[in-house]
């Protein structure tokens, strides 16, 4: 009886620019061509690109971040047809692994400028700043960010099934509405579809024109079909059930994350890199009445690293903003107080601020929502696992300050 | 050697109004006079009314929910002058454990109707409704919600030092501008001072006077006492750090839970119970310099229910509204979608949605912030433990409607 | 409606001798009477004495413990008769709670004499130590071993259901033949039926005769009807399958610990307390031809303390003794190797080896069978929680000697 | 800047008897001459055959495992030396990942004949049987074994550094004793040095001659330097202490493990495969005499598979044997027992029992020793985590008898 490995649907090449690769796209859009067919009950390994397409380099500058061109994100791999799969049904995937490629054991987290990109806290914080995590099989490390060290809970950000041309109407004109409505001179509040750099994989002609003009970006994470959810919790060993929306289920995947905080609040915040992912589908027919799904629900394997619920600090944030003002259960500006409360604390050994953000960003946080009804404040609590220092943070122990410069 | 007990700080009277005890109060105030000392390093049990000081009874109907007087919430217990507490100084106080009264082994979890209180989902369900949860040792379970039975994550909602006057002052001034700023018509946005039903302790003439007229109400958590925080995960075993704000700390706690799921959602949505809470004491000089500290920050103990990561179900929720509209990172909407998620599927089962909302209140689900930047949608997850049904509620197995009414 | 607490089926009073409470016994026998009625489906409240009756004080002397009298042990609470069950039938046992009296916050765990009662490592220490614990909370410290403090994992050593006269017929034989062939001179290897002290309850005349004569010690857990069999992890939450072999089960109950390590290895070794555990009953009919049982099964609740894998150290042992004599997979000088382990390691912070091996015996370590199959060598591990120890104990830490006396 | 990934220390040859491989050994003797030099503090990884050097195939008859020859194994990859390592010093070697060959995803276990290998049920079950595990990213499922998946906890059977001269000497002479000590027939409770298939990598003349005639066998570990430790917990993220005897270290390491239960019982237990393994080496100078070191010691990393406390089902084991012999605290005999009690239990699901015997030695079944001290039985746990079956095996749950034949 032979023995063989599990079969790769897509390769990628890290040497070639990523808009030149047919296996890849970047917008959401029911004609992007399938690249290739899954069977039912199928297991395959999909390579993937970081999510930038290779823009971001192993060094030492933060120039690559500060210039990134965000039209051309995400990169993802596929679609896929999956075979069976029809609008109405469940897609289950199961995620059986995803690996850094074995001669690329690094990725980097990084903080976008104010002006191209941003992130949660640029209001404050509004400067790039990088770091490269080096990978050491389970676990990651950084020489930008000392003193540090966790395991990774390695997750793919983005996976979902292509939008129906109705689901994809739908996004343009809601989130058409809400660019319109909005006044702030310099907030972005949402990214139009945008042809420049629209990648429609192998796509020619008209479809590939309508893919430019009309296709969804991937930024959002959206109720249809999940997307770009960044949830870090999705790692080895969960399943989840994606609505499927077109004829073959369309399935694409990308941005993986060898680990992210809850949140990822500095945007490039995942430790982001390229790889290969694990997959089985499944198609479970009729599954949208039969689970009553309107968006993806999941669940986790059993190996997410464990610290104790004894070995977490954790910082409450209400919603009261840093210039003193109340919030109606603004539960987005009670997060960002509890991250400004973390940076404050860790700020006392040495780091500079950018490093903690960045270190919220992308180490195994968790954000939770507290309490949502005790008007006018939501409490929200982010809890820092204490673990991934190499000095003890608790708040009894000396604070001796270290040098972190990097 | 004599063997005794642990010291009860103050004790309460189940068979009296909450009103004419006078080692309770309603307000925040740094005037209420203290009912009593706690050394240094002291433990101590203090005895705590359930938050409404018993208006709630252990019965099938929801009249008293619906009548409920929320004028005259929270009944804490204290405050406390903890020996050599100054202002600058943080308390540090760890929750040895919280228990029911031997003789009251049950609490409530309710929905406020709309015109009452409200919560979290009164727009869709503004009617009101009532469960009863009867202790069996560690565990619970409700008539009113059959099949269900799970851990108690027994912690008090309420524990902070009272407020100085100048934040006092702070706190009228932001909420009162929130109330100011606020045009719509039937939405409550704060709580100002409100002199009925103003409970001062033993607070008498101009200084009951000054507590009626100026004291903040309990509703809210506050960035600098913490209050009414309601995280679920402080408890037995959680050491929290609180800034001191008077002389002697003037410490208060109450609204214990025998249970809350994360965001505590229908409002009165805790397992409400009254009980005792056992503490130890410890003030750390100049604390709040120390660590820098602008809010609460703690470590739970290591005993909380563990279900395994793999045992939970996990419901995403985005920033897109009901009525398809899109928010712009809203956060609160998006967790309230993952809400909704969570009643239409376990509605299969037979359950009414309010019996759901309910369970959401209280059982120890967990509401992370997944992202938070990926604009214009925050994607939120909302998990399930499964274990807490006696029947398999996983994608995978069947569904059978079953006899939920009660 | 009026509410109340659950029933207390036996009270004990701390204040009279043991041997004079008519709801004790302490030798296992189908003849000691019933006690009490418990319905099938009922939860109730028993109290318990300590396992000795009370000879051990709260005091800093050892000598109580020095001239323990161990024919009295272990004064079980019970038996009760529980409505409806009969040989054949499984009694389900759910232990809802566990807890220390509550002006009796206190324990011990000692080393018995090596001519008194002994212990795992009697041959190498011999000499009789105490340590008395002070509850506080869900935590315990000692003033006899200092920097140390954890959560209690509270449970009762012993529980289980009347033997017939067949199965106790059949244990005097086993282990009179045990007894019999034993041929080394101090060693006792088993103990007999002993009438001194014998209590059997409120037994009169022919009966406590018999009882006397004939009735098994409850030192050794057994397999029809686990007893003593001092598992841990048979804390709160859990729920028990015990064969029941008279009418009416007659379940009994004793020997509460707040906390213990796998092996217990000192024999006093528990936190041994008095205190009161309440247990639901439920009676399922031929349940041991149903689940084929022939010892009793359990599954633990979810509350367990939770370090986290990576905050244990872990010591290995094998079946090589502390005299270079291999021995053939025998596990349990295995085990004792890696107790040895333990003390050589610890002893180099300042612990004296009886501190240790007292904490050893009570404190939550984990104690595993790894390899029982490598002849000659089984390889045990013995894990010790470091978040136990308020100072470092990981190897890479620097050892700072301390002061340990007391 | 250059990326690149680990060096690959030793690469072997799936193809090539393993006999052939230079880098490979199967005895532990001082002078197996270093297949390599590793920097202090360097990260590689080293490839591994299975224990076997690939006797078994992956197919559907146990014939191989039947006649498989037991004098070759274990084969190890290596010795390595580790620069600046001396006699004294402590090698800690962090288990940085292990992982399946990628065109080899697949292991197997098995039941040795009573009369070529045999096990720790080999009196009952004396027959052969073999399953082979297919590996699906994290988990792994059988073919052999139905209605089962799980994921893996991953790990090394053997690592260890080179004895000395001396050491070796007193393994031999202790072995030796044990061996003529022994008068049972057909009990085979040692295995000599044995020159048949001896492989002393690239030993020659002389050496090759000292080696087959006094290396100690590879099958018990031993407390001088762990080897054969057989420790399911020692996985990826684990760091591990080692002592060093010689100079270099000349460290090894093999019998990769896709998963095991405590105790291995079935000998051919573990999951076995060949793959990869990443370390890193850091020499502690005159760390045994720091650490008072005798035996290795460990400290798991954070990502073991977690189910919950409340997720296993717990069987106990006596020290009475099947035949009703009593033992004096045979942990060995008691940990049998429970073995049985499980094979009796999950038997009514229609599996034989050899299939569990088998699932007993590789599944993550916990095994702990509870109590080691009541005179005369030790009683042992056996916990088995529910969830590894897509079936309900709770007691509570109604038995359906399945077609397990495979």
């Amino acid at each position: 009886m032979g023995i063989k490995g599990i079969r790769t649907a897509l390769k990628v090449d890290l040497d070639k620019p990523a808009r030149e690769q047919l296996g890849l796209h970047n917008r959401w859009h029911p004609e992007v061509p399938a690249v290739g067919k899954i069977a039912n009950n199928e297991v395959v390994k999909i390579e993937c690109l970081d999510w930038t397409g290779g823009q971001i380099g192993n060094n030492d500058s933060a120039d690559d971040l500060r210039n990134v061109d965000l039209t051309q994100i995400h990169y993802l791999s596929g679609p896929f047809d999956i075979d069976t799969a029809e609008p109405g049904d469940v897609l289950l995937v199961e995620i059986q692994d995803v690996q850094p490629f074995e001669d690329q054991p690094w990725g980097y987290s990084g903080v976008f400028h104010k002006e191209n990109g941003g992130g949660f806290l640029d209001q404050i914080y509004p400067e790039t700043a990088k770091a490269i995590w080096d990978f050491e099989g389970i676990f990651c490390s950084s020489r930008h960010i000392p003193h540090v060290r966790f395991a990774g809970l390695i997750h793919p950000g983005i996976l979902g099934c292509a939008p129906s041309a109705e689901i994809l109407a739908e996004w343009n004109r809601r989130e058409g509405e809400l660019i319109a409505a909005n006044t702030v001179a310099d907030q972005i509040v949402a990214q139009p579809p945008n042809p420049t750099n629209a990648h429609g994989g192998n796509a020619a002609g008209d479809v590939q024109s309508r893919i430019a003009k009309e296709g969804a970006r991937t930024i959002p994470g959206r109720p249809e079909n999940g997307g770009n959810c960044d949830i870090k919790n999705l790692s080895r060993g969960s399943k989840i059930y994606l609505p499927v929306h077109v004829p073959g289920a369309k399935f694409s995947v990308g941005d993986l994350h060898f680990s992210q905080g809850d949140g990822e609040v500095s945007f490039c915040g995942g430790i982001e890199m390229s790889g290969v992912i694990t997959l089985k589908f499944t198609v479970i027919k009729n599954g949208v009445a039969k689970l009553d799904m309107k968006s993806p629900i999941f669940h986790a394997g059993p190996v997410e690293p464990q610290f104790g619920s004894g070995r977490y600090l954790t910082f409450e944030g209400f919603s009261v903003d840093e210039h003193g003002k109340q919030h109606f259960l603004d539960t987005t500006v009670a997060y960002r107080q509890a991250c400004l409360r973390v940076i404050e604390y860790l700020r006392r050994y040495g780091y500079s601020d950018y490093q903690i953000y960045i270190l919220l960003s992308c180490a195994p946080v968790q954000g939770h929502i507290a309490g949502i009804v005790d008007i006018p404040n939501t409490c929200t609590t982010l809890s820092v696992p204490m673990d991934i220092f190499d000095f003890d943070i608790r708040p009894e122990a000396d604070v001796v300050k270290k040098e972190m410069a990097t």
